[in-house]
């Protein structure tokens, strides 16, 4: 198998579409804008599944599940809400098909119409909140805090592969709370998940921010997110917290008694990432290789290749690596002997550095004689050569240290990509030339937020938190702002 | 909270009803027949999951993610599987919505409107089959063997919790082989998992068998059941695995070169259980006091009860059981501790009765100056003092006694409730007055089969699997019969 994969500095979107591809992560299907999560690819989003899981549990939340559809008139009770989402959603009019009378082939029975219209969920917010009225009655009832793993449908019309599909799979967290103050410090809080996972499981450096409101969910009073930069100098939103306010409680009547006995509607959250994030996850780290995967969310992390003449030579190096396999295993690692023969050693090696497998182990008849290993690291593509004895230690040490390695790679071109500009030329200049993040005076209207935008394509990702507040005029009207914000061009 | 349970002998059909509310398992949502999973009920799914899952894996598949929709024209592709599920499916047939230009809301918008339309999935096989055919080329690409944890959707007109819903949870394999013989093999092998997960997971004993042709799924060859008895007598089908033969791969053209380099078609199987399972789980176990779960599907293994006067009593024992929990969940043992200053012991008592937690502990002061526990065990209600020191192997031997004890009981109940009879007069007695599995011969045809779920609502549940065949004559007909095969009234 030759690789032959577009190089990211010829065309970066190609390598991308390429590598999810031929990396079998993912295609697409017969139904527009659906992907298909091939098992290599599920497999990743497996892992990220199970460590947001674990997070969310430790803070406290429970998994539950909602219904699919959502009835047409409770999409319609939040204004804002039902303004973002109506423009692309799939709507469920009939429940049946039948034969055509005029033998065609099976059409929908116009007698199986619904009453009221279904939309699938493009997100679960209005059939939550309908069902938390049930649930909350009194302040002994908050917090309420609950996960949802779910698929959801937007009817995107351009998609790509993880980044954008009609289809996707998500969790949503939706929380209600008796105090705004509580309700605030949630949302806040699971940005902080979302930016731990993100740099301590993906190895991708985040910034975490709030939005403008422009970019704000349909529906939020405040919108957390955490904003990754691709190698190709765009930025990508991997995961958005909202503070709810009260919006949801006042649309679906949702009260509660407090202490002092008196009705008040309640406080919510919601937040959510995404099948996104393994977009996010290849275009941070992989190379014209192939994938180069975090050990943390690699579905192998150690593959060892024999290299052989003839099956006695084949039987004794599968004996001799056994122990080792059965070792690996027993601590938890990930470990795949790819004895197949009915391809070549060289085809494997390309194969499983497209895979982004972490850690590559040969031994062939010298290793054997010799008691080592040859040992490659994926993010380097460098080799050595290491006695057995030592070999576990050394795969334990590379399974730490990549991981730390392409954080600091990725961090180090994160840092030397965020641009200060002060002028509207040179932030033109930057965006055209260097792209990244451009940080920025912004005078915080809707106005020149949407000029910039139409002028540039380039949108304000976040106002950063956690830095400090420094006066500036805005780059594009002069007038007064209180603190720099970070542009970028964006998936 | 008093339970206030409708009791078993009263209405068993309201008893179910009432305890999956009551026990916070699930509820009807506003969507017709679409239930909401409460966290407490979708934590015993999520442990389904996870045995289920890890039992797929070691069996050699992997799991993937097709999409939610299927085109019109892919359900259609093979005959008698769009026969199947034509008259009860979702109907996808526009993509947005739009404020109505008189001002009477949002509405659907007809300019908006499918060029084909989709169905929400009933289930994948065609969706499935149309990305294998892409997959599948040579005999190198066999076994495949996926699997897709998912939610689907049949428009059911009578609902209830659980046993039958609009949209439900389920898990699909979807696998193609080079034979015929391999399928079938892989077919009965899923039962056997299935099989293995009712007993020893959800420690209800199962029947083994296949399906006679009018009971089959719709596109399949044969189909593998396994079939438990609920306490009132009925049947329940738990988990289907189905031989497709060269159906599907026929119907989407998926065709692999074999060894000798000819095209061949692909042979077929698929196979799924639902969180119908869930509503089996109640109904094997529970008595007129709520839940009755097996330890190794519990969410709540052991819950510890604290009894006090006064802030200074519960810190004592605060400080007592602390390292009792510390030392349980080491060794994987999910335990709750309740200390909730709202609610009195009593009412605690109760709630986790009715919630079916295997092992409850209380703890007093009498207790704190005897240095021992009150161990209260669900499935028998019986109760016994335990030093602090044994309580630890009490717990231990408990949650295997009482997982052993529930699968004894719900065996017994099973044996008997199987009843061999030979005339139909005796047939529709026994159904009658006691219901349960009725064994007897049939002549093999489908106008026999109809005749009897006519006059009786009993259907045949299944030809069991290893029992040794025995001539005999058909109850109805006279006709010879090979083998006694199994009736009931079924959910």
């Amino acid at each position: 198998m030759g690789k032959n994969l577009t190089k990211r500095s010829e065309d970066y979107s190609k390598w991308y579409n390429e590598l999810v591809v031929k990396a079998d992560l993912a295609e697409n299907s017969g139904v527009r804008g659906c992907m298909v999560i091939k098992p290599y690819g599920f497999a990743i989003w497996e892992k990220m599944q199970a460590a947001l899981d674990k997070m969310f549990k430790e803070t406290g939340h429970e998994n539950a599940y909602f219904p699919l559809f959502i009835p047409k008139s409770y999409l319609s009770k939040e204004a804002s809400h039902v303004e973002g989402f109506a423009k692309e959603c799939a709507v469920v009019t009939h429940y049946r098909l039948k034969n055509a009378e005029d033998g065609s082939g099976i059409i929908v029975d116009p007698d199986a119409k619904l009453e009221e219209e279904l939309i699938v969920r493009p997100t679960s917010e209005t059939i939550i909140w309908d069902t938390y009225r049930r649930w909350i009655q009194s302040y002994r009832d908050l917090p309420l805090l609950i996960n949802q793993w779910a698929n959801v449908v937007r009817w995107e019309m351009r998609t790509r592969l993880f980044l954008r599909t009609a289809e996707f799979l998500w969790q949503e967290g939706h929380t209600a709370h008796a105090t705004e103050a509580e309700a605030i410090e949630e949302a806040e809080k699971m940005m902080r998940v979302y930016a731990e996972f993100a740099e301590e499981h993906m190895a991708m450096p985040v910034i975490q921010g709030v939005k403008t409101e422009s970019e704000r969910f349909a529906g939020a009073i405040e919108t957390y997110c955490i904003e990754a930069l691709m190698q190709d100098g765009k930025a990508l939103q991997a995961g958005t917290s909202h503070f709810l306010g009260q919006n949801f409680a006042k649309a679906f009547d949702v009260k509660f008694a407090n202490k002092e006995g008196k009705q008040e509607h309640v406080w919510a959250t919601s937040w959510g990432v995404s099948t996104r994030l393994v977009g996010a996850l290849i275009m941070s780290h992989s190379d014209d290789n192939g994938l180069v995967l975090p050990p943390k969310l690699a579905p192998i992390q150690v593959v060892i290749v024999p290299i052989y003449k003839g099956m006695e030579q084949l039987d004794a190096i599968s004996e001799k690596v056994a122990p080792l396999v059965k070792e690996l295993r027993a601590k938890g690692i990930s470990v795949k002997f790819d004895n197949r023969d009915t391809h070549k050693p060289g085809f494997k090696f390309n194969e499983y550095e497209l895979k982004g497998v972490p850690v590559r182990l040969a031994i062939g008849k010298r290793d054997l004689e010799n008691g080592t290993y040859e040992v490659a690291r994926r993010d380097t593509l460098t080799k050595e050569i290491v006695p057995m004895d030592d070999v576990v230690a050394k795969i334990e040490f590379l399974l730490e240290d990549i991981q730390k390695n392409i954080y600091q790679k990725a961090h180090s071109f994160r840092e030397d990509n965020i641009t200060e500009v002060d002028t509207y030329e040179e932030f033109k200049k930057v965006l055209e030339e260097k792209g990244g993040f451009i940080s920025a005076h912004w005078d915080g209207t809707n106005e020149t937020e949407e000029k910039i935008k139409e002028e540039t394509k380039a949108t304000i990702r976040c106002i950063p938190l956690g830095t400090e507040n420094k006066e500036g005029k805005c780059m594009v009207t002069g007038k007064l702002s209180s603190k720099r914000v970070l542009f970028a061009k964006a998936y």
